[in-house]
């Protein structure tokens, strides 16, 4: 039994009557390849930083890179069993690949504009994602019904539909912070970007599980509870990673200088174990891993020895740059190396507009929403919400999802809807990687803030406009008790971690974490008198 | 025809009917449990050290949880997919889990006594695991053919031999560092556990082919001859990979404050890329990535930014502690899971008889033969003799090459072969593991640097004698001109490193450099006078 499996299982079976040796031969001219791909993604990407070019940002380049190498693998008949190599595994993007992605999200994350934003931000992944997704569908669908592109049934479309819609963060955000924007900006598409991966993986396998059992029709309003559950087991599991690792790293005495690399190997397997847990437990690990980051930075970093601190964040660092790269390299080399079923030209066309009025429907709509609950001091301005449309980039996890479906659809659909995936994720990543700077700049919301380090423009004056609390009042007395209780809300949570959460789970007093932030505290601390 | 292969690809496909969401649940289960298997090892093994608890080191501790949890996962009917989690993959282990533990030993290895042993260490491994291979081989044929244990034809033998006769170095050299001993000694069975490895997969894989092809027999000076081959094209594309990297990194400019993360990244890739073109121009990537390692710590190392150096130390460290222990684990798991063959205890019984005659042949023999060559003052003396023989634990390699058998021999000897291998394995790593810090005291050779850095005790007094030059002068005419020689080409490599390759492969001079192992170098600077 085992040897069946294992024989099954072996990694590249392409050449069952190869012998070990030149197998391995294979892997290795195929992981040498990617390796120097690797090295010349960071090169190029380093020399067009340095000339401030804009117009090709690094994942750009490395798709790029990806695709011309595979295109030549193509032409030059490469063995099969190197080109085994190459193809796209979900499972192991899922497994290997998003983790530190989504990690070094939460774990660079400044908190404070993230957890002010949160009720926007949540408004956009979940319902606007829901919004985008049933418009393309539906339009997906009409476009087939009147002819105009291949006719798909309603829930293939669905599916497509919440496929394309998880938007990439990697290309937009490493532009924003390269050229320093708005933080209330920042934060919206960060957070919509990662969230939405989740409520789109959610809502492609709630429509994949509909669609494998047509005879128990569920209600969209299932749909969005289960998606809620799963978003809030998915939440609770992460933090309650986080808070464990802290009390560990608190407890354990870990930090002498001699257990630095014990230290470190725990320290690190916690992420990764957070992920696990909860898709071990059918949750979402994306949202998980991304709470463990944000929590693990606020409590349990500090409870590290210092030298060990300088190791995580560079590790961290250095690890979600090599998945982010080799992602996009990865993905340029597969989209060159499948075959696609280009007679569906006009599906793409009509895909590639209806996407857009999705988004706009999603982005418009929401932002109206956020709007009416917010002051008027708060509102986002119009040119967030453009910017906010525009930055909606397919990348990895749409192509991941697409992947999936050639599995789970019938033979032509699945792959019209994957060809149609990959020439959006290739004109989206091209197009609006490298006009990502220039649209920022017209729309005026570039920031003054160069150095990468965004935290300290947060609630600068580039932004929204501060006007005074009268102005705010004008608003109604309703919109007014709501503020409040925000900012109550805030506040309280602030009092919580100041008073019980930051003492129990560090060593540090808050005070002393304090230092780092105080400028921005600082403003608050004004503002809220001002109020 | 990409879909597929990409079907064949499917990490696990031990459940084609299921869906990607539960097979991606049964990968987070199965990683899960993983992952906490580490954490319970890394834990276990801090709390035995720091009760100086040698008799379960941390090898045995990993296999041992290995062991036990996939003993309670076998009881517990666990779902196959699962498990496929827990299959003992050798590409994976060669191809991932090898390389960082290799490179990290030609890392942080002081090269002196590495290069002033190199004659007996390459006798050792390259001769004596040859010695030990054939003596293996002969003697189980012949038990074979006198019925004490199961019969096999004799290239088969030898491929037992050759797979069986691969020593491992991790638990052995990680007591070493923790009793502290005679750097000569640490040398000898570092260098030859790490190149008998290289020696083993290759005698392997030309038994292999001399199976497959019988009718071109390859007599034994082909196969030597190949094995030089392979040893000194893998050493020169090691060290021609690091001084590449050594020159990368001197003339890019990369050592600047916010260059870090792009520094690290290129550093951390040069290993890796060492490893793979190696292996696929067909040659030995353990091989390329040791020499890889000692190289650019002693060249490209000193060109990084002082942030860079400290951060790919403590990276290495840890991604081979990671490798290490999950290469136990991992182990453990398989042999508790995999069916074996336990009706030929006979062939356990005698096979582990055979391999110790062999490693006593191996050590004994060459020990001889090295003495026969150096100086009265450098004779290996008999207790370090000792302790090599028994140093011989069988580990990860034997374990992976037994496994490799399983699909290259007919169905009943791969299987014999392995569940000896297995056994041997389980046992050697726990009594000898267990009892090599009882060894070391026994035979007097435990040194008083007990923090773990080896380095300042070579040369130390408490190995070899130190006689005068008359004694040396004794031994014959012929012996004192060799010795001449063996120092002329020692000084002459020191003087090409100090006037020739470190000014032009670092950006430091050869005397900021000395500052670190003066002591060392002043000793050696006396006993040069002294003779």
């Amino acid at each position: 039994m085992p040897d069946s499996v294992m024989e099954e299982l072996q990694i590249s079976p392409a050449n069952p009557a190869g012998s070990h040796g030149t197998e391995q031969q294979a892997a290795g001219v195929g992981i040498l390849l990617q390796i120097m791909m690797l090295v010349l993604s960071f090169v190029l990407g380093h020399v067009l930083r340095r000339h401030k070019f804009y117009y090709l940002p690094e994942a750009s380049a490395s798709l790029l890179i990806g695709l011309t190498v595979g295109g030549l693998a193509n032409i030059s008949n490469t063995e099969t069993s190197i080109r085994a190599w190459f193809n796209f595994h979900e499972e192991f993007f899922f497994l290997f690949l998003l983790p530190p992605i989504i990690f070094q999200s939460g774990f660079s994350l400044s908190p404070k504009p993230f957890f002010s934003n949160f009720g926007a931000i949540v408004t956009f992944a979940i319902l606007g994602t829901f919004i985008a997704s049933i418009v393309t569908g539906v339009l997906v669908y009409l476009g087939g019904v009147m002819f105009l592109m291949y006719g798909l049934p309603f829930v293939e479309c669905l599916m497509f539909g919440a496929l394309i819609s998880a938007t990439d963060p990697v290309t937009v955000l490493s532009i924003f912070q390269e050229l320093g924007t708005d933080m209330n900006l920042y934060a919206l598409v960060f957070g919509e970007s990662v969230l939405n991966d989740a409520m789109a993986i959610s809502l492609y396998r709630t429509m994949s599980s509909v669609k494998s059992h047509v005879s128990s029709r569920q209600n969209f309003f299932l749909v969005i509870l289960r998606f809620l559950e799963t978003f809030v087991g998915s939440m609770s599991s992460g933090v309650g990673v986080g808070f464990t690792s802290a009390l560990l790293f608190k407890y354990a005495g870990l930090d002498i200088d001699n257990l630095q690399n014990l230290e470190c190997c725990l320290f690190v397997l916690f992420p990764y174990f957070s992920y696990m847990l909860a898709e071990g437990l059918g949750l979402s690990g994306i949202v998980s891993i991304l709470f463990t980051g944000i929590v693990m930075k606020h409590y349990t970093f500090s409870n590290l020895s210092e030298n060990s601190q300088q190791f995580v964040a560079a590790f961290f660092h250095l690890i979600s740059s090599l998945a982010e790269t080799f992602v996009f390299i990865y993905m340029g080399f597969d989209i060159a190396m499948e075959q696609h079923s280009w007679s569906h030209v006009g599906f793409i066309f009509f895909s590639i507009l209806f996407i857009g009025v999705a988004r706009a429907a999603n982005v418009f709509s929401c932002a109206y929403l956020v709007n009416l609950f917010r002051p008027a001091n708060r509102q986002i301005p119009l040119r967030h919400q453009k910017a906010l449309w525009y930055s909606g980039l397919r990348g990895a996890m749409a192509f991941a999802l697409a992947l999936q479906s050639v599995h789970d659809l019938p033979e032509g659909h699945g792959q019209t809807i994957f060809t149609a995936t990959t020439a959006i994720v290739v004109l989206t990543v091209l197009l609006i990687g490298g006009s990502t700077g220039t649209m920022l700049e017209a729309l005026q919301v570039v920031g003054d803030c160069h150095d990468g380090h965004l935290s300290e423009s947060f609630e600068g004056n580039n932004g929204y406009i501060a006007p005074s609390y009268e102005e705010g009042a004008s608003s109604g007395n309703g919109l007014k008790m709501k503020l409040k209780e925000f900012h109550k809300s805030t506040a309280s949570f602030t009092a919580l971690d100041r008073n019980y959460l930051t003492p129990f789970f560090t060593t540090q007093n808050w005070d002393e974490e304090e230092d780092d932030d105080e400028p921005e505290d600082g403003r608050g601390e004004v503002s809220h008198r001002h109020r």
